[in-house]
């Protein structure tokens, strides 16, 4: 076999990544924005909110008027008005009145405070008790409370969640500058690959790995585009190559575990002009037999043959290569949860390994339990909920050690 | 202030939204897949794989040729052939010979384990060196080994993964039956509401809580249709909701926590034959003044006017409620990552508190810091990363805790 002649360990290629070049920028509507990445800071154009607000049901008052109330000697107010709701409150308080105020209401001049309905009694039709203190801006939203006009709202390379959206939507922020969605072009090689359709003969299997890898790439915020089968020919996948690199930011080939088929995407890389191999095989377990290259500036990964290799590989370097494209600065989807082992498992030194666990709520929390299988086994995914990860300088991991799984 | 009549804690609301009947199912291609919930049980119609197959390059063996076999004494064996890929291999092997295979490929008959080309050396044309005894099954996937015939490989209620999509893609199960995806009026309520594109006068606001509400929707697996606003006013909420209620699932009523807005809300619920106000108040902070009714078969959400309450309750029981019509048996989307408390947070007993936190990595892992700001603040729901808990049988955290923290 030809030696994997540029292995490189899973931080370097984590550092590649983090050099690879942002997409372009376009517009967009404010509603389209979810899971979007901001394309530049945006800073407030205006006070939120941009009068005072009452945040309970209750008065308005100048919350002096009120000190020293109490159930037995309660302040009396001199009722002036009501502010209804979307009204303009123009008119000054004067000492010793109050205003009927709701819930998100405008407090008027002059007012600082709102003393809640459930410490107050109508006396007559003009006159209040207050049974509580209030001080000032009990109850009150002030102006910018929320947030202050030229203070940043949210910062280039977020990826916009529902509250983002909202903010942007209170601050009248309809258009928003996004990084264009990455396209990953998806090539699925090996002579015994038949489409889903067909009813493989023997020797041959359906092609499950491009459907895996398709909706891996939707995850990651991409869009997938499926090119097509090609036999393990060189002319035929480099024609295929060159589509998918025309019209994608990134070429993803799927297949190919055996050294033939290495060695054919590898001469396919070579043969383009600028081209550049940047990993021929990860440190890591499973996955090593994976290619990282650059070919002009675009990026065509060489992914694993067996299904559970790709889809480690995918998770751990091509769905960040990916965020890394749309300008992504914090990637949470790799953050895990906390999980008790329940057996010992055991890994060679020298060698990152990752292992598939499943989860079941135990008496002290999840317990994760190792998935053995052979990576070519999709059944193994299918029963996996997570990943967690042996450093490559550790022997193994004891039954009962804490691991961070992180979820598939 | 009209008490809530019927105040529910939320383990109460979280038995009530087990009992929602599920919606319809309809077919869809397994490409279309991703995020959907299988509506049925999926047995495997064949094995998969349907042959024997090598999971290293190699040569096929009969294991017990190459017992005894070292550097030393290596085995010799005679090359009967190659197994292409995607090729059936038909010819039985004899004793003492091999066949050349690939990663993928069909082991001969007779054939039971793959021994490494790492471990072999061709003498002549004819003849194999092999330095490494192989047991039977070595580098070898049975036949049904990922999966047999007649198996469960999914199950009713499952939300589809990638890798759900690709066994069903290899098993050739290229319809899937799957529940539809609910479908969720969204209705903006008050008389201080403006949209999102105009320029609010002094006591009015953009409305942000349906932009964010809109989205959440999305997130859980569910179809929005804004209908739009309405002033407090019977009449024209009542029209909505009937609008809402002939053509989706569920009806969301966003704003109104003014006393007069939630009255509204509750008339409108009464006027409709077959309703039923099933919660009038959650025990829980922020959240409390929030409405679950059922209307027919329809229901109808009720929420907190301040955008931090709504979100909360969005995520704690809304989404539940679409993850429920949608079948979706297990909802990992509160599966909560582990971090430590950087501060004391008191907490009333016998209430049950969420607190905003953001994340930040720490010596010792993830640090949660809360953020303490009224329920009308979105800016601090941009600024957490997730919620915590406070039992309502707890009377606070301590710094230095460990806490679950469910991300946004």
């Amino acid at each position: 076999m030809k030696p994997f002649f540029q292995v490189k360990t899973s931080e370097e290629i984590h550092n590649i990544i983090k050099t690879l070049p942002r997409l372009t920028e376009e517009n967009i509507g404010v509603k389209d924005g979810l899971d979007r990445v901001l394309g530049k800071d945006i800073l407030s154009p205006e006070d939120l909110p941009h009068f005072p607000r009452a945040t309970m049901d209750g008065f308005a008052v100048r919350a002096k008027d009120t000190f020293g109330a109490s159930e037995a000697v309660p302040a009396l107010l001199t009722l002036a008005g009501e502010i209804g709701m979307g009204q303009e409150a123009r008119v000054p308080i004067e000492p010793g009145h109050c205003f009927r105020i709701a819930t998100g209401g405008m407090l008027p001049p002059g007012t600082d405070a709102v003393a809640m309905i459930e410490h107050s009694q109508q006396l007559d039709s003009k006159t209040i008790e207050i049974f509580k203190p209030v001080s000032p801006l009990d109850h009150v939203i002030q102006v910018g409370e929320d947030i202050k006009k030229a203070q940043p709202v949210l910062m280039a390379g977020q990826r916009l969640r529902p509250q983002d959206l909202g903010i942007l939507a209170g601050l009248g922020i309809i258009n928003l500058p996004v990084y264009c969605h990455p396209k990953a072009a998806i090539i699925s090689t090996g002579d015994e690959i038949v489409p889903v359709e067909n009813q493989p003969p023997p020797g041959f299997i359906r092609d499950m790995n491009s459907m895996t890898l398709q909706a891996l790439t939707i995850q990651a915020g991409a869009i997938p585009e499926f090119l097509g089968r090609t036999k393990d020919r060189f002319d035929e996948l480099k024609s295929l190559c060159q589509k998918g690199l025309d019209q994608n930011d990134m070429v993803l080939i799927s297949g190919g575990s055996s050294v033939g088929a290495r060695d054919y995407t590898l001469e396919v890389i070579h043969s383009f002009s600028g081209s550049e191999v940047l990993a021929h095989g990860i440190s890591i377990s499973p996955g090593k037999p994976t290619i990282l290259a650059r070919i002009g500036n675009k990026i065509l990964w060489g992914l694993p043959g067996h299904v559970v290799s790709a889809m480690i590989v995918f998770t751990l370097f091509v769905k960040p290569s990916l965020k890394q494209l749309e300008g992504e600065k914090i990637d949470r989807s790799l953050l895990g949860i906390q999980a008790r082992l329940n057996r010992n498992i055991a890994s060679a030194q020298g060698r990152e390994d990752y292992i598939r666990v499943s989860l079941q709520k135990g008496k002290q929390g999840w317990e994760a339990m190792p998935i053995l299988g052979k990576s070519g086994l999709i059944s193994t995914m299918v029963r996996a909920d997570g990943l967690i990860r042996i450093d490559q300088n550790c022997e193994g991991l004891e039954k009962g050690e804490w691991v961070e799984v992180m979820l598939f």
